[in-house]
């Protein structure tokens, strides 16, 4: 452990903050040093599980002097709250994705962070895929040519299993469903790769799942390039997530076996890109390098923290791809085109 | 040949006719008596290639008493007219998709060959490809569960070199360019598996053809039953042609090679269907019969002619698959969701 580590607090102690201090575990960058949730018994469970203390109250933690920043994992509705509270005390953030549930909450998290000086990162990993990275490569190569279209799936059935005790099971709190938990990564990754999103119709249904939110959700996205793209997310079917790219010259199509979506160490050694060239049918097989993207999100958040820099996923980012998530639930209910910038300066 | 071969004329003169002529010789169930085009050099062509006579005229066409039926291949917004004399002269009809470029145009050819008691088929092929016809199976089967979204792309470069001089290159011969020239075939398909469609919202943009048309088109169709179903078509980038669908217990991934699409004969054997199973990111392959979606839609035409049947595609199929095309260009040209209903009973 280098002394140059960045010390930081899990805050919020579900399953994916131990999926991010398994990541963190492999770095040298940053140690987690203390923890904090609202059940004793998981913060006692954390503490014994990564060797770090354990905070009785939340304010306890922030006034732990050797806590340089926050990793927060707590509900997307509870991610205003302790973020603010930390901006305040001058702790730096790395916030999992969406930034927030609602778009005021997205600004406040933004703007108090801002306002302190503090790294705010937001843990937007999907783009960081070896396989998204090479398609990013590739276009600013012009290795398609002019860009046509794009499509894009994260579905998986977790919403079949949920119970009134989860947060996910409610509309309030987590808007969207699948749009916003599994659907947000893909459109930070269109934000990436194409945008700016310029304007987004949608359709979203309830179909099976037993919880208040919908299951199943269809955007469609105009980018500021005008190039189209497509997003689907649901949450009862079996797993699927790819991004397909259509060019002039080439197409492209990236899929990742979801079954090592958690193992950010292997996802890559499970993916898979194609490469379509003019005038053929047939699919290339792209190589792919192996990285960790949850264990290069928070080096990066440590980096920004030591020299002062502003990571790739900030605030501004984190509200992108929350905007198109919101524009997409406000077009399905009033059954018109939104325009991002109607969400970016209006309540949601 | 058999004496029973339905004896047919081929009217509209094009690349696609000489496709259809191709498959109607590897049938001994029709036969291509006669044909007429307004150009007297292809149809002297089409004469000496198929053996057939060459009208001079479209009414000596219809008055040759050896006709008994029609495959008509004109332009999409010259199906009306010669199928309404055909249907005034007792002849049957074949029609390649789209029925017509217009809601009215489709009614109309609907009501004539309805009234004249005379067999109107449709070419919507692509719903008789292997890999469509098992994943209907499957689906009749519960096969993957419960039905959650479905998605598919037909798209290819063909508007890159459009010119003036061809009907493909305006708006009010061809609305919508890829949708109703290629899209159609999934809107077809889409009603086939999961219809009727209820409600559709799209975007669509001229980004990169010379032609008036737009290129880049994106349609998401609410069924009745409340799937969700996204059809992408483009006419700008490489080609792409799949057809997937997501199930609670199960998700089916077709695809096609569309190096043979005009290769009725092979193209199933350059086909993949996939499935993936619950609690499984594993794709296994699904053997494929082999068929030929022309020879066989022709074949099924003639023996409706023969037997007094309706066709699996006639005027209410066609007309619910261009519904869905018209639908979707409201959508896209006043930025609301638009009612299938809205479209079959308005002017489009």
């Amino acid at each position: 452990m280098s002394d140059r580590a960045v010390r930081v607090a899990a805050v919020g102690l579900g399953r994916w903050a131990k999926v991010l201090a398994d990541a963190a575990g492999k770095s040298d960058r940053l140690k987690i040093v203390n923890c904090f949730s609202r059940s004793e018994k998981n913060r006692e469970a954390f503490s014994r599980q990564y060797g770090c203390r354990a905070a009785k109250s939340y304010a306890e933690l922030l006034n732990d002097p050797e806590v340089e920043g926050v990793v927060v994992t707590t509900p997307n509705d509870a991610h205003a709250q302790p973020i603010l509270e930390a901006a305040g005390k001058g702790k730096h953030v790395y916030v999992d994705k969406p930034i927030a549930h609602t778009m005021a909450d997205a600004r406040l998290i933004d703007q108090a962070c801002s306002d302190a000086g503090v790294v705010l990162a937001v843990g937007h990993g999907a783009r960081r895929l070896q396989g998204n990275r090479k398609i990013k490569e590739i276009l600013d190569r012009g290795g398609v040519g002019k860009l046509v279209m794009a499509e894009c799936n994260f579905s998986n059935n977790r919403s079949l299993d949920l119970t009134p005790e989860q947060w996910r099971w409610y509309k309030d709190k987590s808007p969207g469903g699948p749009l916003i938990q599994l659907g947000v990564h893909h459109t930070d990754t269109l934000n990436y790769l194409f945008g700016p999103a310029k304007r987004v119709t949608a359709m979203v249904k309830r179909l099976y799942t037993p919880a208040e939110i919908e299951d199943v959700t269809m955007t469609l996205i105009e980018m500021e390039s005008g190039q189209l793209c497509y997003a689907g997310s649901n949450w009862a079917s079996q797993g699927a997530f790819y991004t397909y790219v259509y060019g002039m010259d080439a197409n492209l199509f990236f899929t990742v076996d979801l079954d090592f979506w958690q193992r950010s160490d292997t996802v890559d050694q499970h993916s898979r890109l194609e490469m379509q060239r003019r005038g053929s049918s047939e699919h290339q097989s792209i190589p792919l390098a192996r990285g960790d993207i949850l264990r290069e999100e928070l080096e990066e958040f440590a980096g920004c923290v030591r020299e002062k820099k502003r990571p790739e996923v900030g605030g501004p980012e984190g509200i992108a791809a929350l905007a198109v998530v919101h524009a997409a639930i406000r077009s399905a209910a009033t059954g018109r085109t939104v325009e991002i910038k109607e969400v970016m300066s209006g309540e949601a």
